[in-house]
């Protein structure tokens, strides 16, 4: 990564993972101090898990897991280590997201509220399912030895978009869980009233967004991924370039396995670029 | 576009398309059957015009908007030509938002509702304010003619992440508005006791997402691009490839500046590929 552009990464990176702590901050200070705390007894401090494990858990490590990849100081280490941390962050994530499902639902039934009736509800458990199958056809696919690298190569676009369209919903379904826990939660004042809390959980829903879109623009900038291990490799022996041509007949035949799968052949033949301007 | 990849791209194409038109109807059955129909009264009937002009104009507009390059049977036209669409349907777009805007606005202040206290209307008026300064910077940079090329692809990366994110955002908060209005607007039976217009538009809001998500796979598929016009026009005098060895230097400036835009060389100098897979 050429100097100018580690900078600009440093940044990002330094105001996402800023970020992420202050909305961890915010929705601990939230429960903590504007609300009833945090129990496990069926009551509202045992709901106040949701929030709080979703922002911790489904939005901050699922977009630590995302950007894991681009840490130039890990281009060094093992992809397969990568690859476990990567997939360690999300199972987290997802054991996070089971918990505060549980939370709400031995609220709703401890306080004889319909369980599923919202949007929310609707477009929350589909998330889940969602990030569930993602698990499970990452492992399946990335992690286990014998998948082949034409299935893994196929799958990856469709596990790129899935993943950052897993973590955009679970950020948009979160900012529907704050509208209407701030529209049930607050009485007297009610929400229109714009109370501190009122505010303070805006605050957070857009801390929430700016987090979001940070995490997205460092995931999409090609220029900052993780160089593949064989590139990176004869980069640093025979010191850059033509790797293709100094590689026996395996690795460049997987290497040719990539390039078709990236579209690498496609836009070399008709001069597509990423982003084309005129 | 090779035939496998036409027809995946006419079946999203028609996906896209049709569910955006099912959201339209969906809205507008909500409105005129469910509520209080449409007018312009500083009533009920005055707000529903904020759901039908956000569904019609900021999410289905904006949505094709974004697509219109990559419609193979558009690639014959005129780049200016194309230009001049994205630019007035994203500009019909805004002005539809603009309108949806001041039928709130208008309810509230008849209604002595506070204006601008929900996370929805924070987020609502953001996204409005990005994609009117999004529309000014993109005339600005790609439809006045002075605006050197270097400016142009440097820009590019931006405007193309600012527009699926303000995308992104706008359906985000439209599914925020529907959460709010679905608590506010039923009252017996309420929300939770799940009615048949709660489970209708909740409907929507999933139609809503998959519409948003379709689009968003249509934009981001590298291969579905429209080709530079330099590529193309070679592709059809010269039977393909080397366009760039048969410009003359200016062309090939340009060619340069847009593969330097685009990460073209870095991607050749050290084998990095949109989606890795080992």
């Amino acid at each position: 990564m050429a100097m100018d552009n580690l900078k600009q990464f440093v940044f990002a990176l330094s105001a996402a993972a800023s970020l992420g702590f202050v909305c961890i901050i915010f929705v601990l200070t939230w429960v903590l101090h504007f609300k009833e705390g945090l129990a496990w007894d069926g009551g509202l401090a045992e709901f106040n898990w949701h929030p709080v494990l979703i922002v911790t858990g489904f939005i901050f490590l699922q977009g630590i897991a995302i950007i894991v990849y681009r840490l130039p100081w890990t281009w060094k280490c093992s992809k397969l280590m990568m690859k476990f941390i990567h997939a360690g962050l999300n199972l987290l994530a997802f054991i996070f997201a089971a918990i505060s499902l549980v939370a709400v639902f031995d609220f709703h039934n401890a306080a004889k509220i319909p369980n599923m009736y919202s949007l929310h509800s609707w477009l929350g458990l589909a998330v889940v399912i969602l990030y569930s199958l993602q698990l499970v056809l990452g492992l399946g696919v990335y992690l286990i030895p014998i998948t082949p690298v034409s299935v893994r190569a196929a799958f990856m676009p469709l596990h790129v978009y899935s993943g950052l369209f897993i973590f955009t919903s679970a950020i948009a379904t979160a900012l529907m869980g704050i509208t209407e826990k701030l529209i049930f939660g607050l009485k007297d004042p009610k929400y229109k009233d714009s109370p501190p809390e009122a505010t303070f959980v805006n605050v957070l829903g857009v801390l929430i967004v700016v987090f979001g879109a940070l995490i997205l623009w460092i995931a999409t900038r090609t220029s900052w991924k993780r160089p593949n291990d064989q590139a990176f490799h004869s980069l640093h022996t025979n010191g850059g370039g033509e790797a293709n041509t100094k590689v026996g007949p395996a690795l460049s035949q997987l290497s040719e396995g990539l390039e078709a799968e990236a579209g690498g052949d496609v836009r070399r033949r008709s001069n597509k670029s990423d982003d084309q301007v005129d």
